[in-house]
């Protein structure tokens, strides 16, 4: 594709000359005849040192040489560029599934690889795949264009709705952990009989763990992306548009509002409420209900004191010394004083 | 079901007007005909407001005109009426396996759904069940009454007591990670010979690790629950009856007694021992060998102190602000007595 | 096998009396006509209790009339004997899969289990094993004498070269975690187009999720020893020989040097450059660039410093109370002073 037709199509201003472009690649990986980009600001300097042939960028840097796609949302351009450039060849299966059960009802567009397992009363809508390994337990609801990673498990009565993708090995609907303790000491299975509820649009990382509620839904609100690994517990209600980064673990019954984000390996305790618009940096730890705003630490409190604390602690072993030194020279005033 | 024959099952007392029930769900989710219940403080608020016909509850309030079913433990008489009422309606497979190598003892009633692989010398007990794309390994023992969920692998060798059950994705005997160094600085594999033993009545999350010990066993003790993504490495050895919550990670050779909890995403170290009855508080780190009790931080330390040490850390910018301020006050009172 | 031609293959000096060796067992577990083995001197107490006829040890205790095996490094010398011992028996499968697509090159020795899918242009060397349940998607590329474990999926286009050992229910190739906001707040995905490359020699624990690059290639080096439950995101490129223990998560684009040690449940952010020979303790979290050394904590400092901090963390509350201690003396100092 030339240049200026990528400029054309995504609405750029091409700086420099038209040349032929291959494909994509990042600032220090890419050959001469590619296309790079600069979405984040630390990959400044490898400007005029990457070997593309043009760089898709929010600002031109003064006196230089290189050719530029000027745009004002790159990384926006470079999804939509990505997208048309790159499809997926994928061999057409239509049913190829191991088991199919009674009483499904799946679109004729639907694509199965072999080893897929789908149980009884499953409903699957348009053009959704199935990967190899994909086992789809009974009752379960899919909608339309969604992507099912190799082995991944949907278990009994859960619900998908339409453009989700779930990556290899999730799990989806596993029982939540629950038990009640008899006289005796021993952990009694409450019976988990709620469901999973996935809303359009959601993505799902490989290696997830989804637990169905106890009762009712465990509910995954639209447009929300979860990245590998993540662990989610029965009845957690998540709003709209939220972002869970991997190893994130979220406990029981505890709700997410809109746009939350959770970055890596946080921890999020049961039962409380997390308002719309929070953002938890990474490693930290959830204890109680929070307002909108931004929070970090074990347990958290407001970022910003979070930063205040860091800076601090570094001088907690010299306070030590400090405290030590005014004792000592308070005791000889108080000496002299007397 | 009748309200009141519900009652007579639970041996609970009926407090209000009879009803049929028909299902049980959580106090904000329920709908007129449901069944709820109370057995944490924090959803006291949600009694008045709450759709359902019932509530199961260990103490009624005052001045409710809401039906009560009154129980010494609700949580267990949940987990009872739940058990009788909900019973997940599987077809019944038999054995459906891919594939089934040789000499295998597989009990009559046991259900393989298709895309299972059973490898030779497996013994399988009556009445287990394997879910679809369950690998078993050659050798492999397996009691009686268990589940075994999708996309389970159970390498060689182990042994699996009765009703153990197992969620989708979970991994029983992969190698544990174990290597000597050699005078060139490789890392030479220690060839994992070992097993894992899961006594009965354990259940294990999904996306579980559980590593095969070196030599010897790794050993989940009889009753102890594991929650999702737990990593268990190489010959530890758990004890009876603990719980062990999601992206907790156990680290070689270390021991737990009986009665151990694990909140989520606490790590602990290899070759350590944690007696019976500790319990540990979310994301803390264990480095050393723990004697009964509470204990949180990281690393651990006495679960009281940890509480009094966040207190104190909240207090640490202003702290240094004080003094400071006393280190000048302080040198200008030593200029005025000199 | 007896001791003594144990003590040739290993060129190791015997010292006590010959017998025959039917096993290797840990100091604990181990009976009569079995072989232990001190690695660790946290187990010394152990030597005069073990049941073991012999141990493999690097300096024998005074005193002891047990029979040793004397070695340099007896953890090495206990990899060679244990490989040499223990053979695992598996039945010879070829190619068993459930489907194989078109143009593959797959070598006349390779073990393929029965509900394996292989897809499409896929190459595979000699000797390599893919267990029951594996998914190996169009384009990929696997090497010589590899081990691919029960249920494990490997992404299109990924390449892995020899004698690579991947665990139970890991992913590779699973898309990264990129998406760009738009101006009506929806994540837009960006398509991950690249590859994970995965060098000789590597072993991956079960349940891992390696990402694929969003372009080019998420690599990890030759010798990388990666255990279960660990989390490498799109364009992490990652040295060689590095040890990365359970459930680290390494988030986008981060680059690992050579030999660098990443102790249980770290995290590291996102576009940042460890150095080589780097060495991190568990649980911490590495928020920027690090030269060679040893660091710890939340975020990470130098290790020694870190552990003068626990030292005086501790103190903090006992601080609290001698300032308030010194602000009232200094007080009545003042008033005596004026």
């Amino acid at each position: 594709m030339k240049l200026s037709e990528i400029a054309q199509f995504l609405s750029c201003r091409l700086v420099g000359s038209d040349c032929d472009i291959s494909g994509i690649n990042t600032l220090e990986e890419a050959k001469e005849g590619e296309l790079t980009f600069l979405t984040n600001p630390r990959y400044q300097k490898f400007i005029e040192t990457t070997k593309a042939s043009a760089i898709l960028i929010d600002k031109i840097p003064e006196r230089s040489n290189k050719t530029f796609l000027l745009s004002d949302n790159p990384y926006l351009a470079l999804a939509k560029l990505a997208a048309k450039l790159f499809k997926i060849e994928r061999p057409s299966f239509k049913n190829h599934a191991a088991y199919t059960g009674e009483d499904c009802t799946i679109a004729d567009s639907v694509d199965i690889y072999p080893t897929v397992y789908i149980g009884s009363r499953v409903n699957i809508g348009s053009n959704t795949v199935l990967y190899p390994g994909v086992v789809i337990d009974d009752g379960v609801e899919i909608g339309d264009d969604c992507v099912i990673y190799p082995n991944v498990s949907i278990m009994r009565q859960c619900r998908i709705d339409n453009r989700v993708i779930i990556h290899a090995g999730t799990v989806i609907g596993s029982d939540g952990y629950g038990y009640a303790l008899d006289k005796a000491g021993n952990h009694i299975k409450i019976p988990q009989i709620g469901i999973v509820k996935i809303e359009s649009d959601v993505e799902i990382g490989s290696n997830v763990s989804i637990d169905r509620a106890a009762f009712g839904q465990t509910l995954i609100g639209r447009g929300t992306k979860i990245d590998n690994l993540v662990q989610i517990a029965h009845n957690v209600k998540m709003g709209e548009k939220c972002l869970i980064i991997s190893q994130v673990g979220i406990s029981g019954s505890s709700t997410l509002g809109n746009n939350v984000i959770l970055a890596g390996q946080v921890g999020v305790a049961g039962h409380i409420r997390i308002d719309s618009n929070v953002q938890i940096g990474a490693k930290s730890g959830i204890h109680k209900s929070l307002k909108a705003g931004q929070y970090s630490g074990v347990p958290t409190m407001n970022h910003k004191d979070w930063l205040k604390l860091q800076a601090a602690k570094k001088k907690l072993p010299s306070l030590l010394e400090r405290m030590k030194l005014l004792e000592e020279e308070l005791l000889e005033i108080k000496g002299k004083t007397v």
